[in-house]
């Protein structure tokens, strides 16, 4: 007999984040693998007995792990166990799925994908304002300032990133919007773009500030937090 | 003494897509306004002796009736009532929140915004798949396919939409998809990128299917359906 994985999305910290659909999983679960910035309050939804294994990765090191993340996730489902893979935010938006998808299907392990609600979206509503507008922002991107290497990634489009007629977020962004901010002002992004900085967004050590593209860098090389940060820029609305 | 406003999003459908919040948001309301999009069962939740009050608009109709929405929004508020204004997906994603907003504000009316699923985090958990893929769609980017008077709007960022290494997802495009798919493919975009429509996400309803940009022009004008249509393309990972 072969368990099963369900991929539960955590939203973005708080547990009222959570969908119905995640409680009701994290409930029923014999093992929870979990990543350190999902981790904390959701954690208490899982039964007592349940096996709770943190194999989190954080950002700015590598992550030789996630061989290892899979194989843990394919031995606890071959064992006939009920798993819950939690991965923070919407699993689907920059959560690596992919790599323990494959491992899945290699194995003809079943696996379902429960949605979640994505940092951007949390982080707008805390601040009180959409993330779309309906005649100055009617295309929203979301781009992650590093990539495997924990470098900016080489591919961006700079001519969609530099749009001033689109809301971007960029998540894990605070080491490297420095530099993505001098390629987007060289491509005609002006700096006295709005921006928002958003930090650990829902939980209680949520911080929001808002600022411009210009500003950014230096705040963010004096920022000192592990907390996840978030940056919005383009044409926000007015914060509450 | 004045009421408050609850923008609660109700995800894509499924009520098990509610998060934990909008749920005690719904249960505590007064007042509930919600689209047509986002009615059904997600209205069970609420108290039986709430005030359930359709104000639904329909994509390809003008809506003459935003200011009347406000209108009612405001006054059910400054009767006291906990009101919810319940909109589909997340709210701050193509849910026109911005007037109503503005309006509460006006008023002197304090209000909150629940964030939820959007319906393409849930299309692309219910194909199995991420949103976005490590190396190859590191840019994840959300247009609706209509803008206030029903047309492609006008202002469409190509190099952004036709870039191949993104994964985009247009919101109510099934009039207009055509008109984008030919713009697309001048702009360089390979016929052949892989395409998703999803139909009705989360619902008994629901449709998936799987196809190429080039392809989908024809199977639109052939589709007979009101539910909410989204279509995705670009290098989506292999479904299930």
């Amino acid at each position: 007999m072969s368990g099963f994985v369900s991929f539960v999305s955590s939203g973005p910290g708080d547990p009222d984040l959570l969908t119905v659909k995640a409680v009701k999983r994290l409930e029923a679960a014999d093992a929870v693998l979990f990543d350190d910035l999902s981790s904390g309050p959701i954690l208490n939804c899982a039964r007592d007995d349940a096996d709770l294994v943190g194999v989190g990765k954080r950002a700015g090191r590598p992550s030789p792990k996630q061989d290892h993340v899979s194989k843990l996730l394919v031995d606890y489902a071959l064992s006939g166990a009920k798993v819950v893979r939690l991965k923070s935010g919407d699993s689907g938006v920059f959560g690596r799925l992919e790599e323990e998808i494959t491992a899945l299907r290699a194995a003809g392990i079943g696996y379902e994908i429960i949605p979640g609600v994505t940092a951007a979206s949390a982080a707008a509503a805390a601040a009180g304002i959409p993330l779309t507008r309906r005649l100055t922002a009617r295309r929203l991107q979301y781009i992650t300032g590093h990539d495997v290497t924990g470098e900016l990634p080489d591919d961006l489009n700079l001519t969609a990133l530099a749009d001033p007629n689109a809301t971007t977020v960029v998540y894990m962004g605070k080491r490297t919007f420095a530099a993505l901010a001098e390629l987007l002002i060289t491509h005609g992004l002006p700096p006295e773009t709005p921006a928002m900085l958003a930090m650990a967004v829902s939980t209680p050590d949520q911080q929001l500030s808002h600022h411009t593209v210009g500003e950014l860098p230096k705040l963010l090389r004096e920022l000192k937090t592990t907390a996840p940060v978030l940056i919005l820029y383009g044409p926000l609305a007015e914060p509450e």
